[in-house]
């Protein structure tokens, strides 16, 4: 678990973008000891004075450079839309300010490199906001994973459909798909990776994006992992299923009187090395028929977590668990499925590591 | 619904094949009033006596010769392994007897055409046994569809998986794909039909054939179609969804109480033709949030209104509902999964209509 | 559906107790435009900062009166323990302010009366938080009893169970049975009422107060409701089943995609006044197996609507939905059931219309 | 578990009845070594052929002395209505042939009794088909409850509810809480009993019987047991809870893939002897959120278990798990029950123990 120490003086901070997601924000750093809450930002004021509601003393601003030459800022929380992050999060890095960033990173993994450079040159904190990784769900998942009490992951089945907002600038893979990117990113172990992704979509109702997809990567230990998503079924989904070569976990993050099974069920086959080529295909296959175990998890907000770990990577200079370069790694995935789904679904190779 | 009326005579029929699915014809025959079963056949004949029980009286025999000498068999119904079915179907097809054909149809596609063609120089029926398409459910999906309830189609998601037995000699594909593959079949009206397919799969326990598989169909209308069949998962889920342009319909075909629920709530847009190429960028979406609504369905074993639909055909000399061409259509298909399977996903077309 | 028109200025509102529900209601008045929240009230100021969070301009006070004697205060809430209803309640109404006040009205039937004469006698509104009845899905049910879809009424079935704080000043059913008596009290139509009332109970765990219990209701119709509520169940249920003779509505609160299904199924019976005694014992049976109906539903917050019903009340000077009367009626049913449940079950007349 | 060795001879047995549960019993003689089924008997034969099919060596006939007069019949199993179970069973026990008997054992405790004694004298089986008994869930939870995994059983709540076939001759108590009693008597250790009964119901739909009633019981224990049955609810449930002092059981039958959950979560309190009075009233509660553990369980058909207790309770000479005094003592909570239903729910003592 994460455990947090609380700062002798809370931090202060700034939410950019008062839209969607930045209400969420205000209502968490607001409710953490370790952050003040200084300004919040928003093209515009109204809006943010909206969220704020009437009876508070937050400060508001249209005015980003006003809220960046405040000295009692020492940290912003950006979310406005994709395409804005690069010269937003850039201006507040310059500023000396340490920088969450909503998902994506940036509207392109060049993008998002700069970001990541820049966060380096100047010593500050870059994390992006991968607000799944940290429900008691995925980070115990992340545990049990590491502690090998799965085996090894022969497959992941990642399913994230509802009727959702059909996004004016971005397909459903660039909506959707970064919570599932960002939570394989996060759970795998660091020597399991993706090698390539083929994506296949399709837009049905004449929007000129994909509104359904799916994803398929290949990791470099020859496990699969698989991703649904779409912006069309009318039915909420939210499974995944962990396959394991000892125990197989699912998550259902709509039960939440029972969000991680773990079953001791599955099939045993004797190791193809003890084998000859004969007695490969009289494969010798057993099955085993045991209990299923849900183990408890605490309920606590994943963004009251999160915003503790934005504390927490600030005030000890090391990286966030979500930092600048997992979301670097999701926005290549990104880019390599809508490649590969203009291409009509060819295997896309990528190319790790390029970001010492 | 499908109709049959009672036949003067019962048909004479023979059942070939006395493992994992015989019994269930078995079974269905006998309390059929259109069939008197007069033998159950198989190389292990104290298997067959096994599965007649210890009150029948009913012939065995491990001789296919013998009971296809007999004249007061004019049907069989062959329930052996996908490779023997060649030769069973073909010997019962030049000793004059109508063919009932478990899934899928044949080995290839090539010897799928060999049976059709012989069944229709003899004005035989060849029927295949894909029985999910005879469920109170699927019957009611196609109504549904033909009636143009759901609008067009744009999209169908299909999800089999369970854990279950690694075949020996087939993958996952071929060991389950058919159901779903026979059912897109079976729903779709006829001017809508699959034109090129991709499949990705893993192995993961090291079984040396795929254990876990995703296929994607590209539609001539652009829509796209989906199938997830995995042995590997210890949690079952039967599930398909149909989103439409008007309505989406998900089966849940694990959920007796409430198999299929049409939902009358999705996405709606300006139809693209109407907006210019600016307009097309600011696309006019609303949403539909309407009610659901669960048909009641009859409760009726699929097998036994498939076996009315063998006497129907044979008696009226007309196609059935899955007769033989419906057969080769899904072998194609499977025949182009495994294609794709071997060249790491690429896109394969399908190639219709070489049956006259 | 409640429709409320904006007021010219807002209603001053003081809230008073800062414990479990105080929070939900400071949030719901801070958020419509209806109100003005001028206090928070507590005994413990600290708590009630803590609630007010470090960004707040609401005012807080340990004094009850220095809040009542606030000319700018019009109304109060009170969430204070039962016990304490009736001091905090007429101590507000002789300060002229209108009082909301959480279930349970009072802490006795004799308590709540002298509250609903006391705001009687100064033309004040006097409304129960008997927030349940606020959901869109009781709001619904009470219109589709209304207009007749259900038909009459023959039983209800209302389970609310889970594992919950076990109290220390009241047992299970003055925890819990509120709930469901209000909505029960809400959803009925006038002519249908309650007229007897037993109780069983056990405590199980020692904690000298029951801890389970079921309530069975005789209504004058000859209907029958069961209620069951439990803080002992490690499963959490909430489900309402409403047996009509037209249809049966099905209300299962945690099912938040399905919270409504109406089915068109059930038992029809030839109308008993038809029958001589004879047929009645060869009753003429026969079942419908329709379609499940499950309406769409919008998504608001009760305490959002219960709130702004209060400002209705206030503004029209017309008795609340769930006004003080409601209150009582609910009142006496519980202090009955705790007769029945000293006595062992004794079946308990309810004596209704003791307030003009 | 279980355990039968197969017999040197196989029994032969009669069954009586071919109505709705006769054929069930058929099927599984038939596929049982243990016995050979000689005869279906029905006083409409051909009610009796239809069952049997048109492929069956089995016998059928009309008369029971005929059947009862076959020296190869040594036992028998009886599917007659419950008003008939005395005199057929009777004319069974006194022709010297072992007696199964369909739920409930006879229509009044005074008849059941009447069998038990018969069957004493003549030193024959005498066994009631308590099928829900021998599900796998059942024999689990029996073997949870001995060995303690729950502790002490504070409450059990049971709920059998679905659209029901109205009957003729008796009200849904007597219908359906058969198995609901029958099972609490088998998993109760013997030292804990009901000692007394209270019952609330309605007919509602004018069938002139009860269609819905709620069964309280008393344990000796201070513990409560309450059921739910009910012929009009649309949606089908089968869940019962048994809340113990360590764990909590959770049995939903109608979840193939996780019938049993064992729940780890629970309410603490000190024991009330270490406290005073005072201290009584200051209880001390603490909660448990522990993991959830269902276990796995064989898919084994019931009324095989059952069929094969039979052969052994005949063979060993030795008392049914479900013996003729397991039917009389729910017998007399049936008849407990309907004189408390018919005296408006009065608590009514039971007198256990009668019987030698």
């Amino acid at each position: 678990m994460l455990v947090t120490s609380p700062l002798p003086a809370p931090i202060g901070v700034a939410v950019i973008g008062a839209g969607y997601w930045g209400p969420n924000l205000v209502r968490n750093f607001q409710s953490s000891p370790n952050f003040r809450l200084r300004w919040l930002c928003d093209l515009d004021v109204e809006r943010a004075r909206r969220v704020l509601g009437g009876y508070s003393t937050v400060q508001v601003s249209a005015d980003l450079d006003e809220v960046l030459a405040d000295p009692s800022v020492d940290a912003v929380a950006i979310a406005t839309p994709a395409g804005t992050h690069l010269p937003v999060a850039m201006a507040a890095l310059r500023a000396g300010k340490h920088v969450l960033v909503e998902k994506p990173l940036a509207a392109t993994h060049e993008e998002g490199l700069q970001l990541v450079e820049e966060a380096d040159r100047r010593g500050l904190t870059l994390m992006c906001d991968h607000t799944y990784c940290y429900t008691p769900a995925v980070l115990r998942i992340r545990d049990l994973l590491a502690a090998g009490e799965l085996g090894e992951l022969h497959f992941l089945d990642s399913v994230r459909i509802n009727l959702g907002l059909v996004q004016r600038d971005i397909d459903v893979i660039w909506d959707l798909a970064p919570h599932d990117l960002s939570i394989l990113d996060f759970v795998l172990p660091p020597s399991v990776r993706p090698v390539a992704v083929a994506a296949h979509g399709a837009d049905g109702i004449g929007a000129g994006r994909a509104c359904v997809a799916y994803l398929t990567l290949q990791l470099n230990t020859g496990a699969i992992a698989h991703i649904h998503v779409n912006w069309l079924s009318p039915v909420k989904v939210r499974t995944a299923i962990f396959g394991g070569s000892k125990r197989t976990l699912v998550w259902d993050d709509l039960n939440p009187s029972q969000r991680l099974s773990i079953y001791d069920r599955g099939v045993d086959v004797a190791s193809p090395e003890e084998l000859g080529e004969e007695q490969r295909r009289d494969i010798l296959v057993s099955y085993r028929s045991g209990d299923v175990v849900s183990p408890a998890l605490t309920e606590r907000e994943a963004l009251r977590t999160m915003v503790d770990e934005y504390a927490r990577a600030i005030t000890t200079g090391t990286p966030a668990l979500t930092d600048g370069r997992s979301g670097l790694r999701v926005l290549e995935i990104l880019q390599a499925a809508s490649r590969s789904l203009a291409e009509g679904g060819t295997m896309i190779k990528l190319n790790e590591g390029h970001v010492a």
